[in-house]
């Protein structure tokens, strides 16, 4: 065994990895041991951070886009000083372990902690960590911009992402790649693991692409390591001047040998994707210096090296402390503010008395008109759109982001997908809550984000407007259906659609006070009619008796409840009496009690009748095997909205005619 | 009024689409006015059709990617002798107009059917052209390569795409660019709009790109026509240029003024998503020399002009015709295939002893099996997947697709969306039948496109493998929970799950028969016991009775089924009877008769239990109000499969219970 502190190092790094894999005859061990050189470079010469205190914002942040290489992650996670026993290393990917098969970043008791310490980021669907890193960029500039002070540089850290060949290949990487570049984010940094082999085989069946060039007319500032295996010098090198480079984001392109030290799998896609097996674990060891009958050795030089991570950590922090408490004297307001923004909290009063509507007003304007006022008492509200903001109405006041500045309103680009992603990335680092917007058909556009936001308990909030065929002539291709449904099924993911512009104030409500998800508001393009008391009581919890009856129950959403009450003036006149639900959140009013449900919609009052501006399937949740449920199980047509609506069966009539069916089917 | 042709010709297009959009008081003015001299310059000087015939394969393809632009196609199918009249045009974006406010690709009786004569794709949503281009382009090669022969390049022609500044910003345009790069498509050719204005402003506010080195870097050989508005030689010579380089595809950077010819609004964002107002068209007219009161007015001269490219395109068709005749006579087999192929049919056996199975067996492998014995039986049957091939099993022998072979293993590269749009535009060229793999998560990828191929009815076949929470260690990211039910609800796609490997079978002789829609195929990475007969009698109906029993009944799809028989085993051994029926596809089963479906779920008997490894929401359509849903409501979990199904309730013990409780609650 060599007695060379940095590849002791990495060679643990490389057979902890190779152990745990194995151990678990499940995982890639191909990028662990190729990219060890790089992530020890990293950890040992540049990232701060402090183990101990993981949710402050005096350190750097690390996002392993390449989440199939988790072991390297946790490997390192492990070595210095994190709430990482060995014992996790050795449960690798099993149930109840900490060491999941991607890094699982989720939601605890507040935004910011982790499910496995110092996991930065849920990876592993590809694309997805590089867009999210430049959201962490971009929210630290927001807020270096907003907080910091001549001499008071409270907030000043980079972001770090180690990409794979599959991330760089991904839309979402790409448009993130170009919102980067296009912002000039100085403090982003890739580290590009080039190791020109994917799952299937060799990179060039798949990829012939100059991926440096290709940055570089992205705006990125472009640097190569030509032997990441070995070369640690150079790879110092590269990120010294990765971090020199203040205005531009860099990538730093380094060759690297995936399996790297496995004697007859280095280098070939058998390395990426499974176990290397105990015999070429053994020969892999024997040919890296290390006891082949060893499994999870850490050398005593090793676990002591490593061990200066902490010291170095804990000084660093203990000094930005030092830095901290002398900001709060010098600007209490500000210092407060801060804390309250990193603690993911709202400032006192801010949802007393917003905006309550009259008149006709379309929900997506109505949501405006509450966005301005909402962004005015929480200065940490901050978001934007996917080129749409004349439409989707959520410009908000105080001018772009920027090079310079700290506006708060972010253009994002035709590029949804990786909207969503930053999105999340933001909401990884913690201090600032976002929003993003976009047409509800292009939901589909940013699915996966939309996932990882829920899958982590995200408190992101999707604006999306244009929420029917009600949009009119724009046609089938940008107007949603399904996607009510295909969002409802989103576990941990809110879908509230108000009636009129008071839901809309209470779904904003809704969306910023839950913090344990994200809320999808999907909005109307066309004017709705008001029908709904100021803060619109009962909409908090999901569904309310709006007008009561006792002949029928018609359960509406959104534009549809106003049709729901024009029918049921229509059945009075042929003294019909309908109770009239509205219900712009399934979510939320499943998750009532009992006996509020009960009230809302008796077990033993089956006539009920549902109308949505789409798709049928799934109401019979509500409407029950005897109900019919009024909707759009087809695609929509160009044409003005109102006449696509009538001709698609969204009208007045159809709801009285299947409101006295059902009551005459018993 | 000038006299010189091509620029009557070009404001006649022009004004078309201004009268048009302000006629409907809806549209996208101002990329019609800017494009016009590009698309003028191609329809005449370059494109090889013929309007009369549009579904036969010697004419060029031109994709329209920058949808909203509608209004130009329009304008210019209606002036080249498509059957497109006045009316039509005068009918914009009005209910039951074969003028959509974004083109509308329909299939009617046949592949290769319009809805609007001459339009080659549904567009609209950004991104989604640019990659259907790519997949047409390499349609053409792929039979290029398969049925030409010296002295008889029967299949020959160019692929066009007008592509916007949104168009590229797209992260599925980017992939597909890469993987068009990497093929070198010599004979795919975008025409970029660079207008520099988007909906919401300059293009600067959210771009600072260099495109043509991006383009360059990703293997395409990149033009530049600096004056697109009046330069009609620097047009037509980079059109020319673009079709010599024959190793690459082309771009060339047009630079246009957006709402070219309006005084006021001419180059500014107010040109591009609303009608330019009475007042403006007007001045502009006055400004394009034409007579501000005369409304779709089309020269005498300008009729005859575009007349004459009717006269061009039945010259070329016919000449085209005299090859075929010759080809036919001297290759009659390939010329036979070719016929087959291009009218979407299925060769005679093609479904005759496919295999069967009766040892436990993956999904996911039974399907790779079936596939090899189609795509020996099928020659144009041809996709692959997002470098998931290995995983997947959907690796067809013939080898690699690439520069020069027609090889039918499609290497997509870790690129789902552009995978999903490419195999769009491969149907939508015709010729061959496109399938198309990767995990069942990622779908959340290719959505867009999924979308546009159920709205199309195009006979797509998704291959999703790896279909739940069974796939193991790779935990929640990679694990689908919501995905079955978010694509149940997309209309005209349907999803077969099937149980074991001889439903898979089944399943494949479904998706290829089903030429009315896209068929997802959702396949288990883990090993199935055989629970059916060869053939699966009764899975072509989408629901059966796979053993049957009368107290209860269990509903199963996929790898449930077999779980829901030993549920019924043990519910035998406490002298309950209980019906199994196998559920592989909803949407076929409810497309059956009633009173098949009666005989397979009785309307009377109430106690049913379904189990799916996914959410509930939705089974409640099969089971009804006393029926129990086993399924999985949250985000599984990195562990061994089988750990994460028993621990997540997908358990025999689970079904037993619940059939229990349906039998005591009545």
């Amino acid at each position: 065994m060599t007695t060379d502190l940095p590849t002791l190092s990495i060679n643990t790094i490389r057979t902890l990895a190779m152990d745990a894999i194995q151990k678990a005859n499940s995982g890639h061990p191909g990028l662990p041991m190729g990219c060890a050189p790089m992530a020890y470079t990293l950890w040992q010469r540049h990232l701060k951070h402090d183990p101990k205190c993981p949710h402050w914002f005096d350190r750097d942040r690390f996002v392993l886009s390449a989440g199939h290489g988790s072991m390297l992650l946790y490997s390192l996670l492990h070595l210095t000083g994190y709430e990482l026993p060995l014992s996790e290393l050795e449960n690798f990917r099993q149930w109840g372990s900490r060491t999941p098969g991607h890094p699982e970043w989720q939601s605890g008791d507040h935004p910011g902690a982790h499910e496995t310490p110092g996991v930065e980021a849920t990876t592993g669907p590809l694309g997805q960590g590089a867009a999210n890193a430049v959201g962490m960029a971009l929210a630290e500039r927001y807020l270096a911009t907003h907080f910091n002070r001549p001499g008071h540089d409270i907030i000043d850290h980079h972001t770090f992402a180690l990409v794979s060949d599959g991330d760089v290949m991904e839309g979402v990487a790409m448009e993130a790649a170009s919102i980067a570049g296009h912002l000039g984010l100085g403090k982003l940094v890739y580290l590009y693991d080039a190791n020109q082999i994917t799952l299937d085989g060799p990179l060039s069946l798949v990829m012939s692409e100059d991926v440096g060039a290709r940055y570089q007319a992205q705006g990125w500032h472009v640097l190569h390591v030509e032997n990441g295996d070995t070369d640690l010098e150079a790879l110092d090198a590269a990120i010294r001047a990765a971090k020199d480079e203040t205005a531009k984001p860099s990538i730093i392109i380094i060759r690297t040998t995936i399996g790297y030290g496995s004697p007859k799998k280095a280098g070939t896609s058998s390395a990426h994707g499974s176990p290397l097996g105990d015999a070429e674990i053994a020969a892999t060891k024997t040919k890296l210096g290390w006891d082949p009958e060893a499994k999870f050795l850490i050398p005593d030089a090793v676990k002591q090296h490593f061990g200066e991570a902490v010291k170095r950590g804990a000084t660093s922090h203990a000094a930005w402390r030092e830095k901290l408490a002398a900001y709060k004297l010098a600007f209490p307001e500000l210092a407060m503010e801060l804390d309250l923004a990193v603690r993911g909290e709202l400032p006192a009063g801010w949802d007393a008395n917003l905006p309550s509507f009259t008149a006709p007003i379309a929900t997506r304007s109505a949501s405006g008109k509450v966005m301005a006022e909402l962004t005015k008492r929480i200065p940490w509200l901050f978001g934007g759109d996917a080129d749409l903001g004349g439409s989707t109405k959520t410009i908000v006041p105080g001018g772009d982001y920027n090079h310079e500045g700290a506006g708060r309103n972010l253009r994002f680009g035709i590029r949804e997908h990786a909207m969503g992603a930053i999105g999340n990335g933001m909401l990884y680092h913690g201090g600032v809550r976002p929003f993003v917007a976009t047409f509800f058909v292009f939901s589909d556009y940013m699915r996966p984000p939309v996932r990882l936001a829920s899958l982590n308990k995200q408190p992101a909030i999707f604006v999306w407007t244009h929420d029917s065929v009600g949009l009119g002539e724009d046609g089938p291709t940008h107007q949603p259906v399904e996607h009510l449904m295909a969002l409802r099924v989103v576990p941990n993911l809110s879908i509230f659609r108000p009636a009129d512009g008071n839901e809309t104030t209470a779904g904003w409500r809704y969306a910023l006070a839950n913090a344990h998800g994200p809320t999808g508001l999907v909005l109307s393009r066309q004017d709705l009619p008001i029908v709904t008391q100021p803060g619109a009581p009962g909409a908090e919890k999901g569904a309310y008796v709006l007008a009561d009856g006792t002949d029928v129950i018609i359960i509406a959403t959104g534009s549809e409840v106003s049709l729901a009450l024009a029918a049921r003036d229509e059945l009075a006149k042929d003294k019909v009496s309908a109770r009239v639900v509205s219900m712009p959140c399934w979510e939320l009013f499943a998750a009532q009690p009992v006996a509020y449900r009960e009230s809302v919609l008796p077990h033993d009052r089956r006539r009920r009748v549902s109308v949505e501006a789409g798709v049928t399937m799934g109401w019979r949740e509500w409407i029950g095997d005897r109900g019919i449920a009024i909707g759009i199980d087809r695609y929509g047509a160009s044409a003005p909205g109102e006449i696509v609506l009538e001709k698609l069966g969204i009208s007045t009539a159809a709801v009285v005619a299947a409101c006295k069916r059902v009551i005459s089917e018993g």
